[in-house]
C-alpha cells in the first residue's frame, strides 16, 4: 500500500468522532463498509486534483473523505434486496447480512449525511477559502444527488428491463460513475482556488476516464478472475444487465476503454495545471487495472 | 392556510430545479412525499426565528426548504418494510407502496442530498454571510446524522424489543425529533449572524419544545382522532412500542408537556432575543394542537 493509500485509510478510520454519543451497532455498521478495503479511486483522485494545482493533502483531505463516504453509502444502498440485491462486496457480505436491511438503511444514511460535515472540516481545521467550500458543498450536492448519482442510478434500474440504446447506457454510467469522478477533480482543485479553465478542463478529464473507467469494469466483468474482482464474474449478465461489450462487443470497448483515456489526458495536457504527472498516471493506471 | 404556510409550499414546490435532467419517476417519487401536506412545523420554525432576530423570510427560505427535505427523506426512509413497515401516511399511501421499495430509497437519499443543495442558496442568492451558512452545512450534517437524528431512529429501532428506562426513550425523541427543531431554530438565527447567547437560549427552547412536541404526539396517538392524524390511532401501541405516557401515565404526561412548554418559553423571554412574539405563539400552537 502507498503511503498516501495509508494516509487516507487512517483518514478514514478517524473520521467519525470517537467522542460523538452514536449507537454503537450504527458507528459500526457505517465504519464496517466505509472500511472495506476499496480501491480509494475517488480520494486519491482529490488529492490528485489538489497536488495538481499546488495545494496541500492535508487541506484536501477531509474532502477526500467525503467523497468515499458518499461512494460507500451509495454502495450499501445498492446492495439492499430491493435494490441490487448482493450479498458479497469485495469478498465480503455486504451492511446488510451482517446489519439487517434497517441498519444499512441508517448507516447508508448516516455517510451521506456525514460527507456534509466532513467537507466544512476543510475550511474549519485547514483555512480553505469559505467560498471554495461552499462551492464543492454545492457542487457535491450536485453531482451526488437526483441530476447526478442518485438519478443515475435510478436511470439504472428502470431500464434494467428494457435498457436498448447506447446512449442510455452512457447516461447511467455518465451519473452513477463519472459524476463522482468529475467532482473529485474538481473539488481537489478547488482547495486552492483553481481557474474555471483548470476546473474545465478537470470536468472533461473526469468525464472520459470516468466512462474508461465504467467500460473497463464492464470489461473485467466478462474477463476477469474472478478472486481479485470479489464476486461472481458474469453477475451482470446472469441478472440480464447489459452492458458495453453488449452494444459493441468486446474488443470494440477495449479500444473506446484507449480512446477515452487518451483524450482525458490530452486535456490536462492542454491545459494551464502546472503539476499534470499524478492525474496522468492515474489515468494510465485505470485504463490497465485488472480488478 | 396562512399567508406564510403559501409561501412555503410554493417554494418546496419549485425547490428541485425543472431545468435539471432527473428520471422523471425519481422526480415524481420526491415531490409525493415533499408535496405530502404536512404541517411545515420546521420552515416554520425556520422563518419564526429569523423573524424573531431581524431576518428575512426570503433569505431564510431556502433553509426552511432544506429542513423538510430532511424530514421528509427521514419519513420515507422510516416507513421502508425493513424500518417502521407503513402503508399510510397523512392518510395518504407510503411512498414505496406508490413508487416501488428501490424509488422511495433513492427519492430519500435525493431529497437528503438535496437539502445541502438549498442551503448554499442561501448565501448565492440572498447573499446570507458565507461563515454562517457554512455552520448552517456543518450543523444540519451533525444535528440529522448519526449523532443526531439518524442516531436517534437507529437507537429506536435497536430499542423496539427492550426498552426499560424513561431516560431511553428521551434519548430517542431528543435525536429523532428535538435535534432538528433545534437545527431550524438555529439556522433561522444565523441568517443574520445571530450572537452565541442568542443561539443557545434558541437550543434550549428547542429541546424543550421539541420533548413537549413529542409527548403530545405520544398523547394525541392515544387519545386522538383517528381521522385528523391520518393513521391508525394507537398504531404505536399495537406494535409494542413504549411510549412516554406508558412510563408516567397520561395526566403526568400531560402536565410535563404545559411545564416543558412554559420553561422552553421562558428561556426566550429571558434573552436578548428582540422579537420573539411568533417563537412563543408557535410553542403555544404545538402544546395545544389536536393533531
Amino acid at each position: 500500500m502507498t503511503e498516501r493509500n495509508m494516509q487516507i485509510e487512517e483518514a478514514l478510520a478517524s473520521s467519525l468522532p470517537v467522542e460523538w454519543d452514536v449507537p454503537q451497532p450504527l458507528r459500526e455498521s457505517m465504519n464496517y463498509s466505509l472500511m472495506n478495503g476499496g480501491k480509494r479511486v475517488r480520494p486519491l483522485l482529490v488529492l490528485a486534483a489538489a497536488e495538481a494545482l499546488g495545494g496541500s493533502h492535508e487541506a484536501a483531505m477531509p474532502v477526500a473523505c467525503a467523497i468515499e463516504m458518499i461512494h460507500t453509502y451509495s454502495l450499501i444502498h445498492d446492495d439492499l434486496p430491493a435494490m441490487d440485491n448482493d450479498e458479497y462486496r469485495r469478498g465480503k457480505l455486504t451492511n446488510h447480512k451482517v446489519y439487517g436491511e434497517a441498519m444499512a438503511t441508517l448507516a447508508g444514511d448516516g455517510l451521506l449525511t456525514h460527507a456534509f460535515y466532513s467537507i466544512v472540516q476543510s475550511h474549519r481545521k485547514y483555512g480553505v477559502n469559505p467560498f471554495q467550500t461552499l462551492a464543492i458543498v454545492e457542487e457535491l450536492a450536485t453531482y451526488a444527488g437526483a441530476k447526478g448519482m442518485v438519478g443515475g442510478q435510478a436511470a439504472d434500474m428502470l431500464g434494467e428491463q428494457g435498457l436498448t440504446k447506447l446512449e442510455e447506457l452512457e447516461y447511467i454510467h455518465q451519473h452513477k460513475t463519472s459524476d463522482l469522478i468529475v467532482f473529485s477533480l474538481r473539488a481537489g482543485a478547488r482547495i486552492t482556488d483553481a481557474t474555471e479553465e483548470q476546473l474545465q478542463a478537470l470536468t472533461t478529464f473526469g468525464y472520459g476516464i470516468g466512462l474508461a473507467f465504467q467500460i473497463q469494469d464492464d470489461i473485467l466483468d466478462l474477463i476477469g478472475d474472478e478472486a481479485k474482482l470479489g464476486k461472481h464474474i458474469n453477475s451482470d449478465v446472469k441478472q440480464g444487465k447489459v452492458t458495453y461489450p453488449y452494444f459493441i462487443g468486446l474488443e470494440a470497448s477495449m479500444q473506446k476503454v484507449t480512446q477515452l483515456t487518451e483524450e482525458a489526458k490530452a486535456a490536462i495536457m492542454n491545459s494551464t495545471i502546472p503539476n499534470p504527472t499524478r492525474l496522468l498516471e492515474f489515468a494510465d493506471y485505470l485504463m490497465n487495472r485488472d480488478h
